[in-house]
């Protein structure tokens, strides 16, 4: 079941209804509504609620709330970023409210990130509306924010140049949609180096199965090992979201526990952990029958 | 924060609009609703929606849908019988839909299970809306369901009498309320044998921690083991749920995954289930900060 872009507007009553799937969704009450603007990419909307803080938007779809946004980024950033033995260059596409990139700038080991976001409005709006999501990252001196199209980007890089890959899209319609193609897979491939780690989010298994089977079989073309792994985030309903992890090289994508906890040790980033720590970083690979056949090659 | 019991009823839209919650919840488009009884003690809705299947509503609160049952059935039932060496005697206070029973009677160990539902009507009309939750389980030699108070039950049963209890209760508002006090674990710690455990949900931590803080403290009284684990179920909205386990005996909570496998292997269960195995078994019981904090004693 693919996701349903309808935006559906605030009621009367000041509830906002998401509109991602035609039969059942999630609602919240609105406080107040603090922006809303057609950029040339997207509809983009951000409000207050009085459930989970800020909220932001994007074409209907709810992509980040100020109160359970520390699941998805933590789960999203610091997984590749301690399975991989020494992450120095990372590329980000998308995450233009900069809580991802907030999270990658805790590794100390990171040297460089460059975070590539083609809706320069959703960049600007976060920094106004969310400051407390990308914090004093923006600023990081290893920072490279540019505005810009992501599969251009991963098509003009050159080979080996980045460790890690965290690709923060929205579902696979809309803006996001040329993301999940073959040409861009092969082209990360490519520009990652020897251990190199991509990881992405593919939707919500319980109602999407189909973007973590597609996009699943879509990276086993390009990369030796490729698997994902869970995260429950309050506000992309459904039980587990997935986040599919593909790499590069010959170690597996499996680390020991004492491995884990020494990286998480040495980093001192585990003690502003919510959600991750060693052990759930193992846990979130152990996917349940329901979702692990959507693993399974044709 | 506590629930909300707040009936919300079907829109002229056919909406049904959760209100567990007062500023956030979910809702369910209907395709036909089957029944809405007043019983003595609760307000029963059984409805067919387009996304879930059936729904069974209890005082304005989803309890189980057709299409993610066998997440919560299955981590309720399989995770304590699959934990105790020898389960032979059951008991299940609640879940009167069936479901943990069908699990429950799944183990060719178990010699009795006793079933004590306080609601009769909750029982007639799942066996007659829900029949695809007990199935054959209720015509189970092995089962004994009795319509009646699971406090009075567990008060006067004897010594000793049970392996396991499993507690499907409603949250700690309504009828729910009484299963969550000193006495009624204190009872339970008396009739459950010497390795004996109990399990009961404690709702979703992410909107109802304080629900895991005082059911883990008022068990910890009568029990050297108290911990908790998790389950994703779409229709708990909030992330994880958590599940109370409380053992009696000198064995801790974890197994080896060597165990467990063995015991799913000898059992001829694993094949059937959708959410749970070995591997999962495990994972469950790595609790994200944001819960296990809620575990920690004062």
């Amino acid at each position: 079941m693919k996701g349903w872009a309808v935006s559906s507007g605030i009621s009367s009553e000041a509830w906002f209804n998401e509109a991602l799937y035609p039969d059942w969704g999630q609602r919240f009450k609105v406080v107040k509504e603090l922006v809303h603007k057609r950029s040339p990419f997207q509809d983009i909307r951000i409000f207050e609620s009085s459930s989970h803080g800020r909220v932001l938007v994007l074409d209907g779809i709810i992509q980040i709330t100020e109160r359970d946004e520390f699941i998805y980024q933590e789960m999203l950033a610091h997984v590749p970023l301690f399975m991989h033995p020494h992450p120095k260059r990372v590329l980000i596409i998308g995450a233009g409210d900069g809580g991802v990139l907030r999270r990658v700038l805790q590794h100390k080991t990171v040297e460089k990130a460059v975070m590539v976001e083609i809706d320069g409005d959703v960049i600007e709006l976060s920094k106004q509306h969310l400051p407390m999501f990308g914090k004093d990252a923006w600023d990081d001196p290893r920072a490279d924010v540019i505005v810009g199209d992501g599969i251009d980007y991963v098509k003009k890089a050159d080979d080996g140049a980045f460790d890690v890959i965290i690709v923060d899209s929205t579902d696979p319609i809309g803006v996001g949609d040329v993301l999940f193609t073959d040409d861009f897979y092969k082209n990360c491939a490519r520009i990652l180096s020897d251990e190199g780690i991509i990881v992405n989010q593919c939707g919500v298994p319980f109602q999407q199965a189909d973007e973590l089977r597609e996009t699943t079989a879509r990276r086993a073309k390009f990369f030796p090992h490729v698997t994902a792994y869970l995260a429950a985030v309050p506000t992309y309903v459904g039980g587990f979201m997935t986040l599919g992890m593909a790499k590069k090289g010959t170690a597996p994508h499996k680390l020991e526990l004492a491995t884990l906890q020494k990286r998480a040790q040495e980093s001192e980033i585990a003690e502003s952990c919510q959600y991750w720590t060693p052990e759930v970083h193992i846990a979130s690979f152990s996917l349940p029958p329901y979702i692990a056949q959507n693993l399974l090659r044709s």
